[in-house]
Order: C-alpha cells, then structure tokens, then sequence
C-alpha cells in the first residue's frame, strides 16, 4: 500500500543506475581485481566526494547547529566493552548451514525468500498466502524456536542445492582480533560507533562543565561480520556511521527547539498499525508527541530533523517514513525506538535508527568498572536522605590483611544499600560477614574491622543516570536511497541518464568545458580554473574530444550540476561564458569576471539558479541529443 | 647539532602540556575506564575538531588544488592483497621476549635505550661513546643477524627484570581476522591505506580518460599490532593516515607545477651527511633537484608542497627538515625517499614520507592477478615489433580436455616471450611442451593443439608501467607536532598556557562571552550564536561564572584564536561588541552587524587581524592576570 505513495519507483530500472555507478565509479566491488569479497565496497573518486560532501553537510546540519561534542574513538576495542555493552553475548544472527556443503544462510532472509515465493505462487491457497505474510510481518521479534518451527512448517531446504539445513546456529558478527604481541588481549572490530561515546561519558560531562542535557556525535566506521551479504551497498561488512547520542534527565525529555519542528509533517509506520495491517500515516510531530505515539519531545525532534536533512539531501519524501519498532523488536531497555525508511528497488529499508536507549549502556559500563556514569542534578530544595555505609578501620583491616585491603576497602566502597544491610544483620547476628571480592575470594571481616554506619545527612544535589536519545545514520544506506531516488533519464531519451543530486552533496560543483581544443581557448580554461579553486568551488575540466552535448551527457551522470561553456563569444569582449543547469538543462550568459562568484553561491546554497537566470540572459541553442 | 636550530625547546614541559591536552579532552587514552589499552587514543571534542579541520585543510590543499581523485576503500583487506604487496611476508619488527616473565620488547627500541644509556654514562670511555653513537644512527638499516650481534656485545637483558632475552623474533604487525561465517577467509586491517589506490588503479586511469600523470589520494584509518608502543600520539596501534599515489610516465617525471615551488628553501638532511655525521643543510628545492640530490622534480614538487602545508596549519618551519632513507633503510624498490621530521621533545620525529616507489606496487598486484595494471602511451611515431604468441587450437582443446580447455587458454594468453621461445623449442624438439598451471597441474601440449606464432605489428602505443611517488601523512604525528609547536606561556605568567593553533585548523574559531548573567546580555548571545552558525563559524557559549579574564585563559586553552564579549556598552546603541585576538590579547570594537561576516572572514582566512585591527578603533581594557 505504501507503493502507491511513489508512482516513480515502477519505470526504475536498478541494473541501469547500478551500470551506470560502476562504470563510472561511484563504487565499485573492493579487491575486485582479486575477485572481490561480498559485502565490501571501495568508493571511486565520485562516490567519495559525494561521501565526504554528505559527511561535511551532517556536521553542519547537526554538530555545529546543535553545538554537539564530537568525538574519534579507536576502532579496535578490547572485549570487556563488548562484554558489558551486550554485545559478545548477544549481537548474533541466527543462521543454518547445508549440511552437504557447509554454505551459511542468515536465517530470517532464508525464511522470508521461502515464504514470499510460495506466497507468490498461483497455486498456494489463501489461508497460507495469509499465514506467510503474517510471518514476514513478524519475522523482525521472532526468536530461535519460533524461527526453526516456521522452517520444519513449511520444510526448508538449502535453495541451492536442495540439501538438508542445519538447525539454527547463533553467530556472533563480531570480528575478533588479537591486540599486542603476547596474542592474550582479545579484542574485536567495534559493531557500531556509540560505546566509545558512552566510556567517554564522564570526560564529555566535564567537558560540558557538568551540565545536561548534552549531545556528543561520532563519525566512523564499524564492522559487522554479515553471514551472506548481499543487495549492494545495503548490507555490508564494514560501513560508515554517524551516530549521535543525546544526553538528558530522565525526568525531562523536553526539548528546547521542539516547538521549531512541532509542525513537520512525518509519514509515521506505527507498531500498532503493523500490527493490525494498517498503512502508515501522516501525522505532524507535535500531534505525534502529544498524544504519546512518539514517546517524547527529544525523540520527536530528532525524527524530524532527520527528515529534514534527508530530504535536504535528496531524498525523496514521498519514499520517506518512520517505522516503529514492535514491542518484540526493540531491544528490552529501548523506551521507544523509529526507523528512518527509505523506498527503494529493495523494498523499504532503514536508513536511520532514532531510540531512545534510556539508561542501558552508562549503566551496563558503570557496573562493570565501578566508575560511576552519572550526572549531577541540583534539586530545587535541598532534602534529608538517609545514608548506610560500611566504615573501614583501615589500622586493623591494613595489619590483617596485608597487600589485600586495598582490595578490601575498595570492594566496601561499592557496596549497595541491599548488601550493606545484609552486611549489619551477619555483624549483628554472628559478628562476622564474609565478603566476596572480584575474583571470588572470600574475607571474614569482624566489628573490629569494619562498622556499619547509619546517618542522615543534607543534599543539594542528587544523582541520575542520563537518558540517551540515539539517532544513527548508516551513512552508505543513506547514499544508497539518495541515488536511487535522483537516478532519472531524459525525456524522450531512455539511454541519456542522470543524477540529480543537490548540488551541496553532489561530488563535482562544476565543469569547465572549452566548445572545441582551440588553441585559444586554453588560457580561459586556466583562469577560470584557478578562480573557481580560489572559492573553494571543485569542478573538472573535461577538454576531451566529442560534441558538447556528448560531454554534458558525462558530467549528467556524474551528478555535476553546472556546466561552463567556453565558446567562441567568449574571445570577444566583455568576455563571457555559458552557464548551463543539469536538471532543467537551461543556459544563461554570464560574464567570465562573475562567473567564479556564482558558482561559489550555487554550490554552497547561497543563491538559488532561479535567481541566476533572473540575472543573467537567457542563452537559447538546442542541446544536441547525446551525439 | 639540529637543536641549535630551535632554542624554544629547551624550555618546553612536555608533562604541562599533556596535562592541558587531556584536561581539556583534546585526546584522552581509549578506554580509560576499562584501564585502556597503551597505542589506543579518542580524540575527544577538541581534538576531534582540530583533526576534521585539517583533514578539510588537507582536502583544500592536495586533492582541490591538484584536482586527484580521491577515494576511500575498505580497511579490512585479503590475505592474496597483502602477499602481493609484501606485508604478510616482510611487514614485521623484531621482537625479543623477557624469558622470566614473557614480556616483549621491540628490537631497536631496546638497543637504542640501552645505548643511549651507556653513552651518557660518565664513567664510559670516548671510543665506546662513539661505537654506541654510530649504531643508534645506523640502527633503521640493520637487519636481524647484526642487531642481535649488538645485543650480545652489548650484554643486553630485560630493562624491567635483567632476565635473560630470547633470540630475535620477527613479529608480524598486521592484526588478523577471518572474513565471513565459514573462518576461512583470512583478512587483516590494512596496514596502509595506499594498497586501495593500487588495486583500483586501472578503474582510476580510466575515469582519467587513460591520461598520465594524475594522482590518486586516500584518507582513512591503518592499523598496526604496535610491539610495545609508547611516546603518546606517536606510536600507536591505530591511525589516521592521508596518503597521495601519483602515477607518472617512469621516463618523464618532470611536474608542471616545479617552477612555482623552484624557489622554496627546505632543511636538507641528506643520506651522506647521516652517514658522513655531518649536519642538515639549507638549499630551495630546486637546487637540490637540479643536483640530483633529489631524485626528480616530482618528488620534489610533492616536498615542497609538504612543507607548505605544515607550515599553515601550524609547524614551526625551524623544526621541520627533510631526512633521506639511507641505502640500508629503503626499501628496495624505492628510488629515493625522503621523511619530512618534526622537532619534538621525542626528538626528530617522521610525519610525512615521500618517496618514489617506481613501478614496485602495480607490477605485484599484476603479477597476482594477471590483471595487467598498466597505461599506454602514445608513440612519437608508430614502430614495428615482433610478436610471438601461442595460437591454441580451442576445438582441439575443448575435446582433449574439456573443462581444463579454459583454464589452458587463459595460462597461455599469461606466457612470457621467454616460455613461448621454450615453448617453440619443445615443439619442435619434441612435438610436444608441458604446461604447467597454476596448481602445479602438468598438461601436455601437442603441434595440433597449439601453435606459437611468430610475426611484426605496426603498434601506435607502448604499455607502460607508471612509477608511483608517494606522499603519505600520519595525521596523528602532524598533529602532535602542531601541538608541540604551539604550546606557549604566557609572558610572565607560567601557569596560563595556550595553544597557538592558526585559526583555519583550531578546534572552534570563537567564543561567545557574557560579561555577566545579566538577563539583558542573553538576546545578544542568542542573536550571534545564530549569526554565527549561519556563516558557518563554529564556536562556543561561555556563559558561566568567572571573571571574563579567566574565562579568557580558559578558550586560549583550548585555542580558540577570537572571543566576543558582549558587555554594558553592548545594550547601548549602535550595539557593539568587542573581539579579542588570542595571540595578541589585542582587542578592538566591532558594530554587532558586523562581527559575524569579520570572523567568517578571519576564520577562513579571507581577512587578517591587523587588517580587522586597522579598521576597527583599539579596545583598550587591561586583561585581569588569571583572575
């Protein structure tokens, strides 16, 4: 039902915007001369300009707008992280092996390829066509069991050789690695950019002189061991990621500049409208907000800034929506969690994650280094709390155990309210308490050593573990859907094919073209070069052979925006050059001297082309077709 | 001898300036929390800035002014990659372990310490001295056999224990992982990021339209399994490197752009003045060419350029020279190299190599793959060759035999003139030739079932192999040495410390500060931070307590180069501001209309201060001393 909001997506023709990013390099398989490896890419010179354009348009559009804290954290982290964050135990996908030649299928694809070709096929009766797509629906929260009885269902055999599978088999998409020399340190490849933010925390509160609410933000890339990648960019094994994490009081999620976005109309997918099998539907983020369907203002703003860089980037906002996770879904701590999807040849895929983690992962490293990921919040009146600690007589603890009471006082000092009163009821009852330290080595502490102390003291301050609102860009799925939704062909002219990206993200501005390799035109070409160098304007010089036409059809489909013509009005004075638009394919004449200043307001959004052919003649020849 | 050169370091306190540098989040080791891993560093909000605003200086400097294509390719990278370019093979250091405690030491780190030791010891004769001083330079040339005869010399045993050491080890420093579920695809982190740029490079030369020279460049991260890294940002176990390929005709290695850098004057430390003891020298890059003393004006160019751009963003050009690899420490393909070292407290630092490695990389990846990575050029006139090439006969083939037929073709199609004159001679000998494939698999070869031919061609082009120069940066070390070339005092006042970082590469160009909480002040804070952010100035808000003096010595910290006070003359009409130059502490007056374009002009280096000081009246305010 959604298809019916993109009329467009029927004429596309995925083979031929994916010929025309390989042929000129937008990205192409990396090591492909070795034979490639699935699910990794290398970007060409158009695709990485595009990138670092896109990358330079998300730092302005979030770092430097909202003043966030950008950090660049290592890459290579040792596994304690992972194993506090979850993701040794838990960052798995479930695959199955055929057992004749050991080929791994990731399962949920495997069942969900099954499932759409019997729901495909003529012959299947309506009740299981229902029951397939049901499944599909739910394929996203379903669990090991749940998975391996939907195959033993419907009787799944490998798809390529017909033989037996294994039962599901957990694999963890974690590439490890050793780190130093001795081979003893074990670390992985980080799975997502955001844990070197949480383990920054405290440096990053300090740095924002102890008051939230704060945003940090990272660029970089992440490693994900994916079982079977495929769909090009979509599914990779190493990916870029721009993720930001919004720092609050969990009492509070308000944001300041809400009411600037309140009225951003979103094309909102709820988890009960998936699940009922109703269509997505539009909805203002304030009324999204309001009647608590988006959990609250903070996520509800960054899900319409979202938007709004998006669409700023070329995406098309009729193949926009949010999508919200199903209860099964969402990780357990996540409070509300909306995926950013883009419609695409592959259907619609998430492009942006926008959660809201609550206090999971401060909480998750605060236990497992005892540093306390907290902030401070000032109360509005100062209050009278009970306190129950242990009091260490450090003399007798120091003479008893030697090198060990370090150890000791240290473990005393992360006793919880529950332990310690554990730990007055075993003095009390027996004089003595056993503690059990780290590594399970047990101390009889007696009243000698140790008090329980009960008191009251005055607080002004108390302490809150922050709530974090997570947006998280995958950068190459983002690149993704902007090329397929800018991806357009000439009217009249299937073969003459274009991209129609912004002219902020598109990877060259501009592109000097002399009509002819006259030699007189060479010394306009240099100046103009330079000059556009000078504004910081990137552009090409394509003095190559072939018709003009021929030439602007090339830098159509590297997405260049303007073309500057230098033609035989150009030697005569006033000198002056053409200046040609790509989408509309429409040409003024400007003067050589204010061409370099126009381009620079063209490229960084300063003057828009209507504006310049308000200014400027029209020049009127017709573009010859492609020959 | 050099250090005569740079009185400054003398008085340099390295520990003031770590602190400053990791109070103020500038980098701060990974994973501090979890007791962080030594070579491993986040680079917090400061130094994230300052890094992605020399990555962005970069960018401007190399690849827009020169018009290279840049790309940006995958870091984990195949086993067959890094066999063909030498890593797996020769990318080690030598190692020797502890045999108490398995501790391990690098090499040449452990015989330069314990050398360095013995010479400075009073009690050591002159000619010990000097024995001990001639190996420390010769030290990088030095294979296994002669460093382990130094150690035996020398007595060495383990700094930390005086155990006894093992033999010599050598250490591969590539970290390894498996690619996919099966475990079986070897892979490891690239240890550089120029192997992306050569197995790209026949898709480079044809977005290039098949024209040499042009020059590839590649900004990403490299990893590498440190032994025992120490010495802070300079030896660490993952970087950042920006590395430029510029692929040229072997027999024309001139560069157009020679004589605009002809006359720029770089400290020279040639290989026989290393060997010879005697000190650098001062001589413009093209007398230095035009004596051979570097090998090509390419090279040249890229080092002239090199040092241009350091000196902008920030090193002290008295500190930085040009060292040349000695015979010894080449590698042996390379024509010449030369590192351009920083002056630092760690001594003569490599921040930049630039080195010619002729055809050595392209000719590899060709032989590993057969995929000849070469570019033609155009003969002055055409010539006439003899070609012999073995002629199969495929029917004959194909029946013989039958699926092989393909695998026999395509390792005919790879002979050399050598085998095919082998061949010939075997046939006619014999009436028959083994061929030998790939996997060691023999077929016999009849006269019905291949010929080998022998005729003259009227060629118009010639295959060349390009040669390479190389400029490679390690960000991390560049930006250490800004650091360290930066850190000043002020006069008189020890404790207030600054960072004099040019204003194009600091972290936020300018800080906006209330003179107070006045309620009066808040509008113009919010009106400017949105001016601000409209053209693109980065900066912060100090609005906290705290003299304006000592919130003055707070942003000089963290090197903003321009502050905005915003005082009771401002709520006076015409509204004005004042802005205070970092260096200086000069301060003029500005009208509040104006002050957002004058610090995008400042910050993007398109107005300089004593410009901005001579059109705006001097402020004159004497600054509280830290107060």
């Amino acid at each position: 039902k959604e298809l019916s909001l993109a009329p467009n997506i029927v004429t596309f023709d995925r083979a031929k915007m994916e010929d025309l990013l390989k042929r000129r390099f937008f990205f192409d398989q990396s090591f492909a001369i070795y034979g490639g490896i699935t699910g990794q890419f290398d970007f060409g010179p158009m695709g990485c300009a595009f990138k670092a354009n896109l990358l330079q348009a998300w730092r302005q559009f979030f770092v430097l707008e909202e003043q966030m804290l950008e950090v660049d954290c290592s890459i290579l982290t040792p596994e304690p992280v992972l194993k506090a964050s979850g993701h040794v135990d838990r960052f798995a996908d479930l695959m199955v092996k055929d057992v004749g030649t050991g080929e791994c299928f990731r399962l949920d694809h495997l069942i969900k390829a099954h499932l759409e070709k019997i729901a495909a096929d003529k012959k299947t009766t309506d009740d299981v066509k229902t029951d397939c797509q049901d499944i599909i629906i739910k394929l996203d929260g379903m669990n090991k069991a749940e998975m391996a009885a939907v195959m033993q269902k419907y009787n799944m055999k490998s798809p390529l050789t017909g033989n037996e599978l294994t039962e599901p088999i957990e694999f963890n998409l974690m590439f490890g690695t050793q780190i130093g020399p001795s081979g003893l340190i074990k670390g992985f490849l980080r799975p997502e950019t955001a844990q070197g933010i949480f383990v920054n925390f405290k440096r990053l509160l300090e740095f924002n002189q102890g008051r939230l609410p704060f945003a940090a933000a990272q660029i970089g890339n992440a490693f994900r061991n994916e079982i079977s990648p495929r769909s090009g960019l979509i599914r990779v094994r190493e990916f870029t990621m721009a993720e930001i994490e919004h720092f609050c009081d969990p009492s509070d999620k308000s944001h300041p500049k809400f009411d600037g976005v309140r009225d951003t109309e979103l094309l909102l997918y709820s988890a009960c409208s998936q699940m009922d099998g109703k269509p997505a539907e539009k909805a203002t983020i304030g009324e999204a907000v309001d009647k608590r369907l988006v959990a609250n203002p903070t996520l509800g703003y960054f899900m319409a800034r979202i938007q709004q860089f998006l669409v700023k980037c070329g995406v098309d906002p009729k193949r926009l929506r949010f999508r919200q996770h199903m209860a099964n879904e969402m990780a357990h701590y996540a409070q509300d969690c909306w995926d950013a999807e883009c419609l695409t040849s592959y259907g619609w895929i998430e492009c942006v994650g926008c959660a809201d983690r609550s206090a999971f992962d401060l909480t998750q490293h605060t236990q497992a280094t005892g540093v306390r990921l907290a902030a401070e919040k000032k109360l509005s009146e100062p209050k009278t709390v009970d306190v129950i600690e242990a009091a260490p007589n450090k003399g007798v603890l120091g003479k008893t155990f030697k090198k060990d009471a370090k150890l000791i006082t240290d473990s005393l000092a992360k006793l919880r309210e529950k332990d310690l009163e554990e730990f007055e009821r075993s003095l009390e009852a027996n004089g003595a308490y056993d503690l059990v330290v780290e590594d399970a080595k047990k101390f009889t502490l007696t009243k000698e050593m140790v008090a329980v102390k009960r008191y009251q003291k005055t607080v002004h301050v108390e302490e809150i573990i922050p709530s974090v609102i997570e947006p998280s860009f995958g950068v190459g799925r983002v690149m993704y859907a902007i090329f397929e939704h800018n991806f357009k062909m000439r009217e009249n002219d299937e073969q003459r094919t274009y991209l129609s990206l912004p002219a902020s993200i598109a990877p060259l501005k501009c592109c000097v073209l002399p009509l002819s390799s006259n030699a007189e035109f060479v010394p306009f070409v240099k100046t103009l070069s330079a000059a556009l160098t000078r504004v910081d304007v990137s552009h090409k010089v394509d003095d190559s052979s072939g018709s003009i036409g021929r030439r602007y059809a090339r830098t159509d489909e590297i997405a260049i925006p303007y073309g500057i013509t230098i033609d035989f009005d150009t030697l005569k004075e006033p000198h002056s050059v053409t200046l040609r638009e790509r989408d509309s394919m429409a040409q003024v004449r400007i003067p050589v001297d204010d061409i370099a200043q126009v381009l620079h307001n063209l490229a960084y959004s300063k003057q828009t082309w209507s504006n310049v052919e308000s200014k400027y003649p029209k020049f009127e020849q017709q573009e010859s077709k492609g020959v």
